[in-house]
């Protein structure tokens, strides 16, 4: 029962928190959680990857496929929905053991017949492409049944419509509906196919819809169900022709049947499992949550391509303009380094595909070197708009800094990507782009940074960290150790290409000059000036000038607050000119950095920090509690944990910004809380074949169990409240250095470790 | 007739603007131009220079002296007031040579008697502790008169109460106040004493009030006269008891009578005018309001003391603290330094009595070197707050960056007192204390600037320039050429010490270490980064990315207006986004440096920036004025004289900003009104011995008359259409060479020159 999301009872008001919630998807397309009758009104969509759009001068954004899963059905000419209909009984299911998606209703229509309708559907991971869905209905009376089904073309769209030249036909069995998108032309097409053992089926069409009437008199009490496989291309798949690939997909569906397709994705999700799960003992919800987060990540994670990577609303529509944001490689990375290093290589190499992007960004600044987008989606070239809140109180777009000076997504990238190469070893990345990228970050750092003649050091001036409340800030802590970070990998990465691969590091060199960066980059990293500690109270101090801020408690602030979407950041917001912070930006850095600092600061920080922290972001909990599991202040780490970990469950999340919708899933929460179960409570730290593990399990947890991968090499690990199993799998080719206690451990391939702690 | 100001009728809506436009001064103290009757609700007030309190956590603001001409008469039991009675006829009158205040007004009171009142004042210049009034009346029917008069303590205050421990009481036929203020316990004593001729007297006091009641039945039709002498004391002006010091100075006055104290101020003035006057044949209203403003800038001018400078908003009031802005660097000094340059001497010595509450402020910020307070009073350290404007859609106070971000006050310091060296030869202000501030100012610009290693170049980050709009940018053109210039007179000041002032050379180094940041001057000033002319457009960006800002026609910027008190600038202004400016910032530089820059940037630049120009700030007219003189735009030149001179005669100017009156008189736009009379249309340009004069008369004046006074030498000019007569006084010592039409002519002592362009 850990693995079924499930909801009773229809609420009109929750339409499109469970659209999120009930989100299915392949990492290909995500399937937002809606009924078959809906329509775009109820948000509706089937959110592509890497397929954007721009229409005028609105925001680009992602494009949502027509919906080939649209079914509507009528009793004895009565539609029946969950919007105008009466309701005996509804349920909607979500099994995230498979990404099955399920619902049950009992409608009675006006004449007082009981009609059940049962939809069962998934997205496909042996094709990529494919949405199957089971439907079937039996009626309390005999009766005229129609049902109306094909693909509807009118799609949810925030800033469209996207796609232009519609056309709707029918094809060798399947409704077709084909368009183009508005900006690039992007050809797009579903092929819907139908198994259908009943009823007169009659084709028909409008410039939106492509579908059929399949009309019955039905018997009563006897079940009558039809199969829809629907197929979805783009060009950008590197098909020729969309129509005809969508109608192979579906005959090869068909041929293979629904209940084959289902067990193949049921095994494949399996196969999944065994990489990536996490078993709570003695805490259902807390089990039920973190398996909930993860699903959340496999299902958005692209595990087909490395032209694209996980938007930061995953695919559960088309907000924050499906951008992918430095969310990714802070707090969905992890996961996918420590369980499923494969998909971390393509969501790594998305970045340095998107290398050019950032050049023409950073050029077009005036700086030399990558400037990463703020919000990056197929080029790599920022979608992020200058002003990107709206202010209450006048009604006007509000500038804010995100796309000019959030800096650090640059040295975000950097990190994630020597992360990358320090738990896998694998040098290919350095050589497929991943020096090139790094070292034309750290160039773009040393062309932002200026030098402080009058204090000998370099500073990194007017940035804004994630603390997005105070703008424009000098020095502030997590831009400033991140940026010393992309120089020390630069330099280490140049290193590595001289040393073991001469021809790749000419070649590099021809490609971008960087050996005259050399000593610019040793200069530049020898005098960085670095926030530190002060000496009395070990507090790191955010940026230059925090110090002198209101200090103000969140509670009074809050007293403040006039209108309950106003923005507390900009110009003028309530918490710029005060001490209050949106999300953890200190206590960020020193939970990246852990072994730098001593206890003492992390300490002092984190309790200086975390009455400040509005936690106006969802990336915000989970990094309160890493810190906090690691201070052993582990009822701090539960606390927050839950928070992260339920936050789609709940759906209590924020869901406007000033007058913006920003709903929709939270993957870097879900990331953060695997990070939290494995890291935080597991106490895993692994890197260049050392794994350390120091438990700190909440109270109610009795064990923990979970995988974990270093360095190629796979392992279960239990952690019980006193004692932590390490089993290697058989197949390991290599053995890691376990640290335990302080105890250093060698756990051979198919060995089991058993040692206390 | 070109010197008097005058208005008939009482308009209540009129009391505040009066005030300021009927003032009357002598550089001590400045008193409003308000009725005898008015009490602090009409804004009575006798602002004194160089005495402030802070009370609280409120701003700190100059203190109003309690008011010694407090007069009000009643008939039969009635008072008279413009504000509550019947009036026959009013008449407020202002004699601008010799700054005295006359009113008279024919009440009626109920039974219909008709009485009417004259009043004369004036401050003394001969006297500067000294006011003196004389009140008459007279009545159509005979009736009983009572008359209270002596001192009003209950004063104008925007942040008070000011004045602790009152005191009131007689002494030697002097009503007295004395007090003491809140927070430095400064004393202050207000001494007043009459003639009277009729009625009896009777002390009175209350708290804060010490005053006599004088009552008589008065004959019909007969004119009764009395005389107030009042004098002000303040600790500050280095006497040890200032209610003896008080009394004394009324003794004094009395011995010497009004009509001789009349007299004597006349002369005084009358010598004055000898110095400062400017004669235009052709367009009385220039004429009048020219003088007018030299007026303004005559009756506040502190001719007594170096300690204090000329406030913002003048004598007028409270207004902006009391505080010296660069308002008089940079447009007032021009009128005085070649007019009066004792006086321009005191004003630039005031800065450098203020070193080092600059110090402290630049200590504060982790600064070296002087880092002038945006708002000085009399210490030197910054009156200027962080909220300075009031958000009208929420209430809330607005971070504003002009006390921190506009470090451009430093480099006006130091260029004025180059300024003040070129235009005089006068190196004692060098040796005294001149050559050390400009050399702390060039070192605080030295720490505060950052070096672009990438582009091998000094930059100036983060600053806010005149145009307040655009807060926080970077390479703010103005800032930064006034820089190098800081940097240049420093060089250049160290230079001439070394060459001729030894022993203060090795003192002055002995004191404050100044040789070892000789190279740093050198490498910055050789480095620097200067914003230069396009090479196509010959624009000079007004900071680094004004060209990628909003380009929105200002009609098109104030349709977007939603209050109309509603500030532009700030971190939502509707002009922050935009290319808007508040005030004249690249034109401004052009004008101050317009040797350096050819005629065609200077006409790109002046018809580029000028339709972006909002004039937010009442400096920005002149500057336009000044730079399209030089540019042979005389229409343009006239219509910008015109708004500038007007100023304070129209009351045509903000009061309001955000929810802050910022009403008063406008010292700088005085001084711009001299600027383009004299240097603009006179198109004098002086300098190291060296005058040159292009003129360009506007249409309608036929001749121009001024006095003008360089390297201590004084001439009289005269210009017509076509001819410049110039006549050196016979008491010249030297000679200095001018330059006409491109010809060199040395005008020795008591010499005309007459010359044709």
């Amino acid at each position: 029962m850990e693995w079924l999301i499930k909801e009773s009872g229809f609420d009109k008001g929750k339409i499109e928190l469970n659209g999120n919630k009930f989100l299915i998807g392949n990492g290909y397309m995500g399937y937002r959680g809606t009924m078959e009758e809906f329509s775009k009104e109820q948000l509706v969509a089937c959110n592509l990857s890497d397929l954007y759009d721009k229409v005028g001068d609105k925001w680009r954004e992602p494009v949502n496929a027509p919906n080939g899963l649209f079914t509507r059905l009528y009793c004895n000419g009565e539609l029946l929905s969950v919007l105008s209909s009466d309701i005996d009984h509804h349920e909607q299911e979500l099994n995230i053991r498979n990404s099955t998606h399920r619902r049950y209703t009992k409608f009675i229509n006006s004449s007082g017949i009981k009609v059940e309708v049962r939809a069962e559907r998934f997205v496909s991971l042996y094709n990529l492409h494919l949405i199957c869905m089971k439907y079937s209905f039996k009626a309390s009376e005999s009766c005229d049944v129609v049902i109306e089904t094909g693909i509807d073309g009118q799609v949810w769209d925030i800033n469209g419509p996207h796609l232009i030249n519609l056309e709707t036909y029918q094809r060798e069995d399947n409704c077709i509906f084909h368009a183009i998108t508005n900006e690039n032309k992007n050809s797009l097409a579903v092929a819907e196919r139908i198994e259908v053992s009943f009823g007169n089926e009659v084709y028909n069409s409008n410039s939106y819809n492509s579908f059929r009437e399949i009309s019955s008199n039905i018997e009563v009490d006897k079940e009558y169900t039809f199969i829809k496989y629907v197929s979805v291309f783009k060009d950008r798949d590197e098909v020729e022709d969309c129509v005809s690939a969508a109608i192979k997909s579906n005959i090869s569906a068909v041929n293979l049947g629904y209940d084959k397709l289902f067990e193949m994705n049921k095994e494949l999700w399996d196969q999944r499992w065994n990489d990536i799960d996490v078993e709570i003992e003695g805490d259902d919800y807390s089990q039920l949550a973190l398996r909930y987060s993860i699903y959340h990540l496999m299902i958005i994670a692209p595990t087909h391509t490395d032209k694209t990577s996980i938007p930061a609303r995953g695919l559960s529509g088309q907000v924050y303009k499906g951008a992918i944001f430095w969310d990714t490689e802070i707090f969905m990375l992890p996961f996918f380094l420590n369980t499923k290093p494969e998909i971390a290589k393509n969501l790594i190499k998305y970045r340095c595909n998107t290398l050019d992007g950032a050049r023409r960004k950073a050029a077009d600044y005036g700086y030399r070197g990558a400037f990463y987008a703020w919000e990056s989606q197929d080029t790599g070239d920022d979608a992020c708009t200058y002003f990107n809140v709206t202010d209450v109180f006048t009604g006007r777009p509000m500038r804010t800094y995100f796309r000019d000076k959030q800096v650090h997504i640059s040295a975000d990238v950097a990190y994630a990507i020597w992360q990358y190469y320090l738990a896998t070893g694998d040098e290919s990345i350095l050589v497929e782009g991943g020096a090139e990228t790094i070292i034309e970050c750290a160039r773009f750092f040393y062309s932002y940074a200026y030098f402080n003649m009058d204090k000998n050091r370099y500073e990194v001036l007017d940035v804004t960290g994630p603390d997005e409340y105070h703008e424009r800030v000098n020095n502030n802590a997590y831009t400033s150790i991140m940026v010393k970070y992309t120089l020390e990998a630069a330099l280490s990465a140049i290193k590595l290409l001289k040393n073991k691969y001469e021809e790749e590091y000419i070649s590099l060199n021809l490609a971008i000059k960087f050996e005259r960066e050399v000593d610019n980059f040793k200069d530049m990293l020898e005098k960085l000036y670095i926030p530190s500690p002060d000496k009395e109270t070990n507090i790191i101090e955010q940026f230059d000038g925090y110090e002198r801020l209101e200090n103000i408690s969140l509670e009074k602030l809050k007293e403040r607050i006039i209108d309950p979407n106003e923005y507390l950041g900009g110009g003028n917001g309530l918490a710029t000119t005060t001490k209050i912070l949106k999300q953890a930006d200190v206590v960020l850095v020193l939970n990246l950095f852990k072994d730098r600092y001593s206890e003492e600061v992390k300490r002092s920080n984190w309790e200086y920090y975390e009455p400040q922290t509005e936690h106006g972001s969802s990336l915000s909990a989970c990094v309160y509690a890493l810190l906090a599991a690691d201070l052993d202040k582990v009822d701090w780490a539960y606390k927050y944990f839950l928070k992260t970990a339920t936050i789609d469950l709940t759906g209590d999340s924020k869901q406007y910004v000033g007058t913006l919708y920003i709903g929709g899933t939270h993957p870097a929460s879900n990331g953060g809380a695997w990070m939290t179960a494995v890291l935080g409570f597991g106490g895993v730290k692994a890197s260049e074949g050392q794994i350390t593990m120091s438990p700190k399990l909440p109270e109610s947890w009795t064990s923990l169990k979970f995988r974990v991968v270093h360095y190629g090499q796979k392992y279960s690990v239990s952690i019980t409240k006193n004692q932590i199993t390490i089993k290697a799998d058989n197949i390991n080719q290599k053995s890691n250095e376990f640290i335990i206690s302080g105890k250093k451990l060698i756990c051979n391939p198919g060995q089991i470790i058993e040692i206390g702690y």
